[in-house]
């Protein structure tokens, strides 16, 4: 992992609160993969605050929604595309349709997006979840979405560092 | 409880939370105290979102501090003189000092003022719980704020209930 240079921008595509970003630049360089996701998981879980998660939240579209317009991260806009590819390649039109009812509903109760780690997961899947997890009551379902979030995190930081060898070992070569 | 007539910011002056008001307003009226503490719970824990959980959290004083300039609701404003009653009674100028630095610490680590149901309490315990509960992770020490939030509800409601019950029977005799 030596040679590797991060920056805040990099972790801020991985999840969208400052904190989190801060907290990992200034925690790198990592000396392996699994070293990163222990501390992104230390920091997110024990050091980014309630506002932090929900700031992390607010930066992911909505299921089913084109991410251009929510994203403040370009790279993030790009994985969340990848990660939700299954579910736009299984989805109906009424499906769809029922996805953004029932989003709507879910953000009018607990106040943020629904948040799954969608990848690989087919629209029905999905949907049904959402619907199980609609019944929660809201700090439950906080506790849920900060894990959802986690696991898109971890993802995000294996295509990062992936991105990032490739590009050192292109230089050293 | 018959007769007695409660608007929304009867209730927002017992939890500064906009949804909370509205809810209960709406609940209204309730046959016994009773009957309007368990509604209150219900709405608190599990319609109340996280949003709402610090909007309520946002209307409170630092512990130690003047209401005045925080308080939306002027009944809340003097309630809140009332039961931080004991901790200023008790307070030294070292004391006061301390509980500022921490409050300050805690605010930078969770993000909302630390919250505690204070009536009855001394500076000193006040200072100790405080420095406890700034170990625990954010989502522990949000849901401990949650629950100390509906302590101080559950005495304002009495207070309001005593209130209104008077005026009540004033205009009734």
């Amino acid at each position: 992992m030596e040679g590797i240079v991060f920056e805040e921008k990099d972790f801020f595509a991985c999840c969208g609160s400052t904190r989190f970003a801060k907290k990992m630049a200034s925690s790198a360089p990592f000396s392996t993969y699994d070293q990163a996701v222990d501390t992104a998981k230390d920091i997110w879980f024990n050091e980014v605050d309630v506002n932090g998660w929900l700031e992390a939240f607010a930066a992911h579209p909505q299921i089913g929604q084109s991410p251009s317009s929510h994203h403040k991260s370009p790279t993030s806009a790009e994985w969340s595309k990848g990660e939700q590819s299954t579910a736009l390649a299984t989805a109906t039109d009424s499906t769809m349709e029922e996805l953004a009812d029932w989003n709507w509903r879910y953000q009018q109760k607990f106040g943020f997006v629904f948040l799954i780690f969608a990848f690989g997961r087919s629209s029905p899947e999905i949907l049904a979840e959402l619907k199980k997890r609609y019944q929660n009551r809201p700090l439950v379902e906080f506790e849920i979405a900060a894990g959802e979030q986690m696991k898109v995190t971890e993802l995000r930081l294996a295509k990062l560092f992936s991105t990032k060898a490739e590009g050192a070992s292109a230089t050293n070569a």
